[in-house]
C-alpha cells in the first residue's frame, strides 16, 4: 500500500465520522505525505521576514507610507513590537529577520541576518530593478537561510516581507506569470486612497509596457526586470525548501507572488505548499485561483509579515495532532457505522 | 470617549496600515466591549461538551451510528482519545463533559459532571421529548457548570456536544425558528448516505407536523417537544454565560441551533458570541446567515464536539494579543501614512 493510502486508512480509522474533519484530514495527509510518514511532525516552525526597498518608492506613487518605514519596520521586529512578533510568540514560531536590502545602514550587532545586496533595488520606471547577478545572489542567499534552519531541525517554513512599494512589484510578477491585465492585479496594498490607487494603476500599466513583459520571460529575467530584493530572496527560498522536502507555509499576496516566480523554475513545487490565508488585498484570490489552491483561513488580513502564515500553523499542528494522537475505533471500543 | 471608540483609537495606533488585521480587529474591539476594557484577555478558556441520548435515535431512522456510541464517545473523552481532547491540549482549553442524559450508567468515579436527567429523551415521534419541568432543570443545571468555571476563573467559554441523533432536534428546532422548511435545515448529519437522508427527511417532516411545530413557541415550548438534554443544558449555559457577561464562542449547527433558541429567551445575546465556524452540515450557513453571523473558520468540519471552537481560540487570542502586545506607532518610532 503507498504512503497515502496508508494515511487515508489511518485517517478513517480515527474516532469520529468519515471526512468528519474535513480540510483538517487534507493537511494531515499532504504533510503525511510530504514526509513520507504515518507520524508526521511539525518540527520548530519558522517564519522568515525577509526585508527590502525599492527605488520607485522614493517617488511615493504607489506607496502612502513613506520608505523609511521598511526600516523602521525591521527595529519593530528587533523589538518585539510588530505583529507577526505578537503572533509567533503566541505559537511557539520561530522568527528569523532578513535584510535583504534595506536602505538604512543597521548597526552589525542587531540579531537579524545581513545580507543586504544594495541599499534598495533601481527604480524600475527607468531600468532593470536589479541585475540577474543581483537575482541569482538572492536565491543563493534566500537558501541559504532556510538550510541553516533545516540543519538546526526546521522541517516546517514560512516567508514573510516587509518593503514599502512591494504590493507593486508583486503585482508585476502577477499580472506577467497569469497574463491578467496588470489592473485586475493592483489593489490598495497598505492603504492607498481612490484617487492614489489610479496613479498607482497608471504607474505600473507604464512600467509593464517600458519592460514589456510577458508570460515566457524567465523567473530571473522578471526579477531583474521589476523584482524587489525581499521577493527574489523569498524566491531562493521556496525552491531551497521544496528540495528539502519542508512543508511551506504560504503567506499573503507577496509571499504567492513570489511563489508563482518560484513555479517557474521548479514546477513541482505545489505539494509541499499549505496556503494559509486569502489576503483582502484584493488580486491575491485572482492568483490562488489560477493555481487552484483553496487557503485555511479567510481573516481579511492584509499585513504582510507572514502574519497570515502565524495564524494558519496552528490548523496545521490540530492536523498532525489529531492524526498520531486520536484514539482509533478499535484502541477506544467506539462502534464504527452500522 | 466611549469604550467602543477608545479601542478603534488603540487598534488603530498600532503598528500596521489601517484595518490590515481583518477580523482580527472586528474581534479585538468585541472582547474589548464585553469585558469593557482596553486591555482584555481570554482567561482559562473553557469547553464545555454536553452529552445525552435521544429517544428516536433508537429507531435507527435518523442515525448511521448506533446510539450506544453516545455513552462510548464520553468513555473516549475521560479517557483523552477523541478530536476534542486532541485540540484543548494543544490550545490550552479546559475541558468539561457533563452527562446531560446519557443512556448508559457511568461508574460515579469517572471526571465528569454527573447531571443526568433520565436515560435518553422519549421518542418525540410519538410524544414530547421531555417535560416543561426537565427543561428548566436543564436551563438550572447548565447555568450552574457555567457559574461554577467561572468562579474559577474562566471568562471564555464554548458549548460542545455529543448524542447520537442530535442533528434531527436541532434541525426541528432550527425549521420551527427560522421558518426554513424542515428538509432545507436538516444534513447528512454523521453521514448518512442519499436513501438513507430521505428516510430522515420523511420522519422529521412527520414529527414537525406531529408537533405542530412554529415559530411563536416559545424556547421551552420547543425543548420540550423535540429537544434534547444535552441541547436544553447547553441553552441554560448560553443564558448563564451571557449573565456573567462572559465571551462565548459557537461551535457548530447544533450549538447555533441552541443558540437560537437561547436568543428566544433573551435576545440581547448575540453581542456575546464569537462565531467559530462554519459546519460542513449544510442547515448551518443557513443559519448563520439568519442572524447576521460571520464564523473565523471554514474548514468543512462537521464533528460537533466544539471542535470547531477549539480551533478558532487560538485566534481569539491573536486578536486580543496584538491589542496588548504591539507597539503604536509612537513608541515604535515608525512613521505613520504622510
Amino acid at each position: 500500500m503507498m504512503i497515502k493510502e496508508q494515511l487515508q486508512k489511518k485517517i478513517n480509522n480515527k474516532t469520529k465520522p468519515l471526512g468528519a474533519l474535513g480540510v483538517l484530514e487534507d493537511i494531515a495527509l499532504q504533510i503525511g505525505e510530504i514526509q513520507n510518514t504515518l507520524t508526521p511532525q511539525i518540527n520548530n516552525p519558522t517564519i522568515v521576514v525577509f526585508a527590502a526597498d525599492h527605488g520607485i518608492a522614493a517617488e511615493g506613487k504607489v506607496n502612502p507610507f513613506p520608505q523609511a518605514v521598511t526600516a523602521q519596520m525591521v527595529l519593530n521586529f528587533v523589538h518585539g513590537g510588530a505583529a507577526i512578533n505578537v503572533f509567533c510568540k503566541q505559537n511557539n514560531i520561530g522568527l528569523t529577520v532578513v535584510d535583504a536590502g534595506v536602505n538604512f545602514d543597521f548597526e552589525p550587532s542587531i540579531p537579524i541576518v545581513h545580507a543586504k545586496i544594495k541599499k534598495g533595488t533601481n527604480n524600475y520606471s527607468t531600468g532593470n530593478a536589479m541585475s540577474e547577478e543581483d537575482v541569482h545572489t538572492c536565491f543563493l542567499k534566500g537558501g541559504q537561510v532556510v538550510q541553516q534552519l533545516f540543519d538546526k531541525g526546521c522541517n516546517t517554513i514560512s516567508f514573510g516581507e516587509m518593503g514599502i512599494g512591494n504590493t507593486s512589484a508583486a503585482s508585476l510578477l502577477m499580472s506577467a506569470i497569469t497574463n491578467i491585465d496588470i489592473q485586475d492585479c493592483v489593489g490598495k496594498g497598505t492603504g492607498v486612497n481612490d484617487e492614489q490607487l489610479q496613479i498607482k494603476i497608471n504607474t505600473l500599466k507604464e512600467v509593464y509596457h517600458f519592460h514589456k513583459l510577458q508570460q515566457n520571460h524567465s523567473g530571473i529575467e522578471l526579477l531583474g526586470k521589476v523584482g524587489g530584493f525581499e521577493i527574489a530572496m523569498m524566491v531562493g527560498a521556496y525552491l531551497k525548501a521544496a528540495e528539502l522536502s519542508m512543508v511551506i507555509v504560504v503567506d499573503g499576496f507577496i509571499a504567492t507572488a513570489a511563489l508563482l516566480v518560484a513555479k517557474k523554475q521548479h514546477e513541482q513545487i505545489l505539494p509541499f505548499c499549505i496556503f494559509a490565508h486569502t489576503s483582502g488585498e484584493q488580486g491575491h484570490l485572482k492568483m490562488l485561483e489560477k493555481i487552484g489552491a483553496k487557503p485555511l483561513l479567510n481573516l481579511g488580513m492584509r499585513l504582510g509579515e507572514g502574519t497570515g502564515a502565524a495564524l494558519a500553523i496552528p490548523i496545521l499542528l490540530s492536523a498532525v495532532n489529531f492524526l498520531n494522537e486520536m484514539a482509533s475505533f478499535e484502541t477506544a471500543g467506539v462502534s464504527n457505522k452500522e
